[in-house]
């Protein structure tokens, strides 16, 4: 790839993508509406409101894939995931569909089906059940990405992320948890895949405890190598016994389940 | 029912609603953002743009059940479905939530799943293939709903409206016709009912012709009494032999398909 | 038929068959542990408690067919329930087995499902979610009944009756109700057929609210006639409108889900 | 339509369908391997081998549309079959590649799934059972025809008939049979869709009594009105009480089950 | 844990899980009609009728965890079946709704679904088809438990155990064995989990050959470690080529499908 | 196994079997239309058109079991298709029949579902779309092996190829690549299983990237060992990017979906 975009660059996963993605590119442009720090030689860096529509084409143009990490990421309120989120992503589709139709790989999260219990197991089949505003933008995230692709034909990823951390801080990330590595591993499958269409793919690991059926996707031939099994002892050992009766081990969504709705003022 | 809602009242569908719901309420509440005309002893006239929340507010309190029909109902430019079909639905379900919960029908849309076939038997399992911006604001407005029923136990109708008027006028209406009849008691069955939760339900007559699988809300007891097929001779005669090959004739969402991303400006 | 056994022939749905199903055999051998009062020119009354091998053995010997309507038919003390629905049902199994294998039309019940919610469609395909015990006695029933099936070919009809009755009186029967002109054509259906092998068939009236689907059983060419809605504006006069929070309302096994297990004592 | 071909117009079904189908076209071809008898004002008489490429083509070449009843239509011998239903199949959809693909109604056979229990209640998803080298042959002319549809676009409606015929002449045939009128009515739906697609329907009346599910045909708008029912009692009176351990009465395909395979000489 | 309980400790599975889960709880209370022998130093030994509804109370008041292996395991006359796996069923729920809830494991068999035949792959869903009245009493325990978790939150898991030895014996157990490693291992998954829920789990090892899928249960974790192909070779030398038309090798319950209906005198 | 026939044996597939199934069995029967070589001291050497039923029965005579590598493998005109692929298959059948009905590996094809895109994920319930004449006849003969199961008992694996070569020569073979050395294994599973049945088995390496589900057939214990993806470096340099509007990477059936129907003259 010349040159590859990856928004929300200054979060998070986004840092861990910025170094691990480095290679993957001649030229990474990095975008966030907060600082990214400074630019490596192969890095261009652009302060980007994914709300301003003119600014998103111009970070658009002249990429040949794009990893989608920008926009609210947890629970807010409304007029903040409306912006970022809902117009932000409209945004990127425009700009994505005058620029070319690169591929996109779009963070879309677990919080699109939060409420199912952790003892259901579910496949892209099962129907949305969000778990907050934020979980709702990811469903409407997903269905603009459908009708892009049903009627532009532009093809992209929808990644449900688990937990993308370095490693599983809580119980529930012992089935929710991605590896930075295996993300990175994902993302290549997504770009080096000759027909890719428009697959939903849940981001996880190779965990031995696990509430999703990933074998739809087989095609792209992305085979997770990590586990958070391997982190149980230490958890339990740190957090102990964890509370049967708590959000966090109940729904699939965690304690997003409870969060309230985000007061606009 | 005391006071009963109905949003879009202006609109086609919502006039045709205004006189066969009166008897279904002491009172109607009518809003639009269109003039309403001259209200009727049992009306209330409420000028509301939906992106407003405080006059949401206003508008909700008070009611025991919301018809909700307003919002941009065909393909548009971006801007005007964001703020009415997503921050005005925002606006709606907060309102309610602060008012006591009043249960809603929720004008949803086929265009929700307007890329299937017209040789496609479905039911409401089936994902989401939306076929424009007004599809997919009607996606974020059911995965908004469905929010607010797990988290707070808001009931929903998510009724995907097929075509909802007077007659079918072309050949794919043989399918997807819904007569103001069934629509009428489809919502007096949803306000009836002892528990609602929060179901899809396609808003189609009893047509010898149908693309769309209803049996999952047989709870409800609703049994369209119309048949599209009826028309089928005037249509032969007007319209002559339908065209094999026109999007009308091909996809569930018919020429919506063809429809471009409106400009903004 | 020459001699048709109907069990538990003293209770309400018990009398209700004796009458009509009157005609169907030339004699009906009719049983309950309670009295039967007096015998019409065509029966046979026999006083006999189901957990009792023999006396079932003599009960079942001579009969070309069984409508099996004994045991206790609501919650109560494990016990009873163990004498009556669970060693009774072996024994008349065991004594069908030894005296030709009459087919058997099995009395089981909407409360193996007692706990699926108002709003949720099912097929007899749908994991068991038993209500109480006697809900529980119905799945071992249906268990023994398909052992003896499948290894001695004996044939049963598992009928899951809703609410056998005069009429419906109460919301939830709206779904519920079977008539018993519905019920007596079922057991027609399932003696004249040919083939009956050992399905399990929703017990109800062809209401136009309803929870289960038949559509596997439709070899049979069971069509029943009758229609609880035709009840509705007289339950609603009397009752007024149901309490959407009351497990009548919610649940499919209605008030048995707020039983109690019935101590011994 | 201005030129229709019937083929195997000598046979019974054929014979009925040349009169009733005489009206829904300028121009009746008819086809078969026997004699034809006097061809009336509408209609053109072919006498014509389907292993006879040319001679297939020819009989092809002009009509608007097909209803192919051609072929062996029974069990018998794998030369007779091969020529007829195999090559004779291919040589008719080659011609109707060359002559303006006119919309095909393919004569295909419950006897794909005959080995499935009458207690069985099947979609066409279910897996071919096919009871005979006849039933092999028409899973092959739905693949046939599977193949020109996606690899041309070939439109093809394969009606799975069951029993059609005049009336029902054994009890098999309370489930399985299709009158005249419906069969015809059928293909008027067929041909006067805007989109046929290429499904497989089953071709049954409307009898209380039945296997299999069209529900996935819906689209066509066809309403068969016959019930075989209406015949149960004169069954019943000049056959007496079917055996329930006859093949006739165990397996959906009856007979065919038992036939051997023909020895060729 | 501090204290779990093993019924049927006596039998040579209980022996197997004595040993082995020894160092899971500080005390194990074990459990049988029969003779346990001596006491280790963290042993406290019960002599124990489950049909005794007092003596089961005892037993399980204070107690943590339950592994419930007592009862009948193999085939029986039915009184014998009915004391021990019916009756003392429903007295260890009782005791355990009584004192806390303790979580359960409870032994549940292949048996439940022994008439499938070995080509056939299913999973949890698939339709009961019990081999025997000890299979029956399994349905019924398994359904006895759903009971206690939808109505008191009871929870279980519901293990059909395959075949649960030191190693394969025959060749129906290259695809049904679980080894004791195995077996231990999901036990400790069961009682480290935050949410069990009420799951059916086949009780097999990670086997090259299998008939039972268990991806809905992986968000316990259990990753079985043995596979029974390692005793292939060991069987072909000892046992020669097997029967294929024996039910040993028909039938996923085995030899059990022969087995009679016991006597009861 | 006393005598192995391989048809067949002298095309590419059918030489890589020659040898590795050389000690499958004491003697191998090969045959072949073209020119085998010379005979291996255990080898049988027999010039056979499948069309010559007399010359197949002579040769399918002794033999234990037979690996169907025979008939046209790959598009061609109808009339050779048919001489080979069904009648020889009936023929194949007619002479298991007739000598014992030695367990059969039929080769069927992945041209039995060729139009299926590459980013779909099917099992063998999915509907055939073969996609030429070659893979309708592997529909025919998948057909036919089902009739002669269900008739006589005849056990047949139906064994959905892949690529079955030295190894993978483009990238959908990434997806559709069978090792010889998984192949070989595959077929003593076949001949060791106790039951076989009449099953669908996708003859797939354990490639990472897949489009086809085997859950199904677990029960055979099959465990491919090899993975195409050791090839994807390899394959990357040789042939550069995949074209990703190229048939190739498109379809399941990749180039066959281009090819014409072959003309016969």
């Amino acid at each position: 790839m010349k040159r590859l975009l990856i928004t929300g660059a200054a979060g998070a996963l986004g840092r861990a993508m910025r170094t691990r993605l480095a290679s993957h590119a001649d030229i990474l442009r990095l975008s966030d509406i907060s600082d990214l720090g400074e630019a490596q030689p192969n890095e261009e860096l652009v302060r980007c409101d994914l709300g301003d529509a003119e600014a998103v084409h111009r970070l658009v143009e002249g990429c040949d894939g794009i990893v989608h990490l920008g926009g609210i990421s947890v629970e807010d309120k409304f007029s903040k995931i409306m912006n970022a989120n809902l117009l932000g992503l409209y945004n990127l589709y425009e700009a994505a569909r005058a620029h070319g139709q690169p591929r996109i790989v779009f963070a879309s999260s677990n919080h699109t089906v939060g409420f199912y219990r952790q003892d259901q197991h579910i496949d892209v089949t099962a129907p949305m059940r969000p778990d907050g505003l934020y979980g709702v933008s990811k469903c409407f995230g997903e269905a603009l990405a459908r009708l892009y692709f049903e009627k532009f034909g532009q093809e992209t990823a929808l990644v449900r992320i688990g937990s993308c951390m370095e490693k599983p801080t809580n119980h529930r990330m012992l089935s929710s948890w991605m590896s930075y590595r295996d993300f990175t591993q994902l993302i290549a499958c997504v770009f080096r895949a000759p027909m890719l269409g428009c697959p939903v793919i849940w981001g996880i690991s190779d965990n031995d405890s696990k509430w999703w059926d990933n074998s739809h996707a087989a095609y792209l031939g992305w085979k997770p190598q990590d586990n958070a099994e391997g982190f149980r002892a230490e958890l339990d050992a740190s957090l102990g016994r964890p509370d049967p009766k708590a959000a966090l081990h109940v729904y699939q969504g965690g304690n997003f389940v409870n969060d309230p709705i985000f007061p606009e003022s």
